[in-house]
């Protein structure tokens, strides 16, 4: 079945899944996304595109900014950053602060928040304006330079991010933070408020699915190796505590944000985003979830 | 034994102790306490006092305070602060996470840090500017308008107190906290910075030997069962994870710092400090345990 | 006010409490008890004794007979028990073995379910006919020859007792069990169903608030440094996960089942004991609790 | 390079490691096989065999053990196997019950022990002689009907076994386990002393990487769909606490056993095997990890 019909089918498909998830309420800003909006777009390495539904509107992509962040540090200091942060599922919520504590201070994965944290900090030591490095680099990876931040969105974040406001500090008891735990907030809830659709995710997505080289331009962002790695940790660790489930139902390496939004890849194949903003209560959009299932099964790729 | 020979043969007892302890370090300014010092302090309840060693130099009462700021909001509002905090041991360091996530940001008792922050935020409901409020009292309570918070000590626990930040914003993720987090913070490190001499501490602790009634006074500050609870509390969770082990080889209600002080009572009879800088690795002073072992072994008081 | 007063008194209040605990189901043979029983007994050392209710009626002691076990193995190995097991209160539920893994197959104390495996463990390298010994022991301590297990109770914990049979397992894994699974359970289901009555555990309490010494007989049987350090731990440890509760409402060492039953004492002056079946969710007497809060109320009697 | 070649580079190249990890010594059997093994075996969809060293001689496979298990119950019940147990890694110690009582008798997944034991329970549901059901499975996916249990290594683990008993009866307080506690514990421990080679191993685990079709016969063994599925489960879960590690050196479904093996797919291509006693801290076998790891680099094969 071609790719095209494949999105139109699983547009139907998940249609009737509306009302099964929520919007994320914690920023009261997301909580202001209708909870209607259901976009795809799914690109192959040699750039044909396919889409379905809002693929062009823009979201606030959250955690998934976290493989941006993560392959930009890659970039700079290889595997030395695993000192720091191990490659470990999680097994608990994003955000617990009890593993960091049994873990004396490492987050067990760079996708759970405190892991992010660290990413982060190591960040600013190459890059010392992290926000400018991270938005570049979404930039060059979607094309696209009209990419931005969402200021509102990020300063509702701030003001309400106690949580990541305890997990940072409590890195810094573990001297496991090197930066002002401030300076270190204000990256991250930008990071995470970048506003993207799914046609720039997917396409931002496409240097992993490339053996790190990003198809547009050909030069080489990540070695092959670590590209395979980078999508190691996503299938492993890319959708909070549902990483079994994920890897299971779905079989691609993948992140997801509680915006609504997932961007997955299917390696030497294609890239691809969903977005549908209502999440269940592990973080991960409802429709966006099935929508890769289907993907999966109708198009028969997957890795497994 | 009268207690003046009981107090001397304790300071020649507990003296082969010294060095099996360390002066605590996580925070620089008491690490410079030079870590030989011993000093103790009875005082009964008609006034009698009885001191030996360095029973008059003031020293950093740290958590001890926690019982200053615990008995100002119990007169404030009686028992229902215990919506907002538990009264069960914590089985856990004084400073742990884990718990405060377990039991979704409710402290399990006032004397860890996280409950001492929510005593410090509610007592900030009551009296706005509760670092006076907590110094009022416990000149008060001692009767000497000499004692000062130390802001050295607290400007050296503010730098470095990034546990506590961690505990103030998580309690804040949790909707149990009402103040701002810094102003919560800097009540409180300014509480912890208190400095005091066994003198002082044993005559602030006395009105709880004497069921709420100050006796230099007769002015009563708790209700008689407002004291006896208040003891219980001090019994069951006023030594970190080694609150067994005191009621076991002590038997006295009591609260320990990581200055080193200890601070307990044998209601109805006296109160009592000590003070010796190196602290074992639970946070309590070992010559202080030591000291109040002796102590109720010589004068075969003990509340068992 | 007169005991006995007091006593008919707490029967008249608690009275509406009839349906706000439910009978111990989780023992098939415990749930057929009738849910509106309620007896107490108060011996003072004197020997004078206070009844209102079905003080004379036997019930299943359950976890009160830890009380007896634990003294038996002080009276054969003194505090080098403690190397086995600990004596911090435990912040979890009776039967959790979460922090048995954490602890590395150390008990917390002997009172939750790993630590009284662990003392029967004990007890039978000293006396290997546990279940005797035992029994003899309480027979002695009530001056009660007709005292007895009951074989139904027994049985019925045997054929459903899976978490300790695997607290025992993981003891076992951990080498701190000697003796056979199998063996060490069938002792500990034994005293576990030990049927007596208010009266004969009051009785046989006695000894605890007589540091050491059976009124009756003059004998002794703990030292006085050991009955001290017993009722420091049962006020710490005897109540599950509320023995702050307890210390704080009551304020008197003693220890729980959840046959409904609760015995405690005040040193030097009395014992007592008192039975409602209809217990709480952490597995104590919810009128048993009451009626001892008010005791120590109207009697003005606590250890605080 | 050729597979043959391939494989004997990494027999070369690990050799270094011996000595880097020890043989397991839990159960006192397996303590007894000599640490130097090494054997490797590869087997292509098409039958083709490429082996190094120790590739023909047996060892106990233990966990691997697992797959043929969940396999045969997959067959049964399909995927409402898991409403008993989990599909999530495990991020703790293999044998770990605090994440079992945490998750109040689920096991997280079907790989730790609790699982595998849940799934012991299910297969004797419809295979009433579990033991003799695995066996002939195992014959049968491996075309080799002299394949055996080794009653030694089974009544080694049985003598030691307390953790698992722990967990078993810890799954039946939970009411997830049917069947009597020695039964299943009977049947799992025999599956762990399962005796195969690295190229019987590897031949029993190209249904896997065939789609669910068995290649020696054309035998479908499971659907396309559950294949997939139970590959995603081996990458998410097949290493211990060491999953994400494995995934991003490695890069293969698989599983590993305490006694040194690990089986591994590449979907669609091949099978492999590898053998080396001596595991590290996490169980998993040093040589044997690093050896599949060259595999995937020198190969250029990898789902990522």
């Amino acid at each position: 079945m071609p790719y095209q019909q494949i999105l139109e089918d699983i547009a139907r498909e998940v249609a009737p899944l509306a009302g099964a998830g929520k919007v994320a309420s914690y920023i009261p800003e997301l909580a202001k996304v209708p909870p209607g909006h259901f976009g795809m777009a799914l690109i192959t390495l040699d750039g044909r595109l396919y889409t379905t539904g809002d693929a062009h509107e823009r979201f606030s992509v959250q955690s998934i900014s976290k493989v941006f962040t993560l392959s930009l540090v890659i970039q700079h200091i290889g595997e030395r950053l695993f000192e720091r942060v191990g490659k470990e599922p999680s097994g608990n919520p994003f955000n617990s602060l009890v593993q960091l504590e049994y873990e004396q201070g490492i987050p067990r994965n760079p996708f759970i928040n405190a892991g992010a944290l660290v990413v982060t900090d190591e960040l600013m030591r190459h890059q010392p304006d992290a926000k400018a490095a991270v938005l570049d680099f979404v930039r060059r990876l979607s094309g696209t330079p009209t990419i931005q931040y969402d200021p509102a969105v990020a300063a509702s974040e701030r003001q309400t991010g106690f949580t990541n406001a305890a997990l940072a500090n409590y890195l810094k008891s573990h001297r496991n933070l090197y930066h002002d735990v401030d300076q270190v907030l204000d990256a991250y809830f930008h990071h995470c408020s970048l506003s993207m659709s799914c046609v720039e995710l997917a396409r931002s997505f496409l240097f992993l699915a490339n053996h790190g080289v990003l198809p547009a331009t050909g030069e080489r962002l990540l070695s092959a190796s670590q590209a395979k790695r980078l999508n190691a940790i996503l299938l492993s660790c890319g959708f909070y505590d549902e990483a079994g489930e994920f890897a299971f139902r779905v079989g691609l390496p993948g992140k997801s944000g509680v915006g609504g939004g997932i961007a997955a890849l299917m390696p030497g194949r294609w890239a691809v985003a969903v977005w549908s903003p209502e999440i269940n209560r592990h973080g991960n959009s409802v429709r966006g979830m099935k929508a890769l299932e289907l993907l999966t099964t109708l198009s028969g790729e997957s890795i497994f």
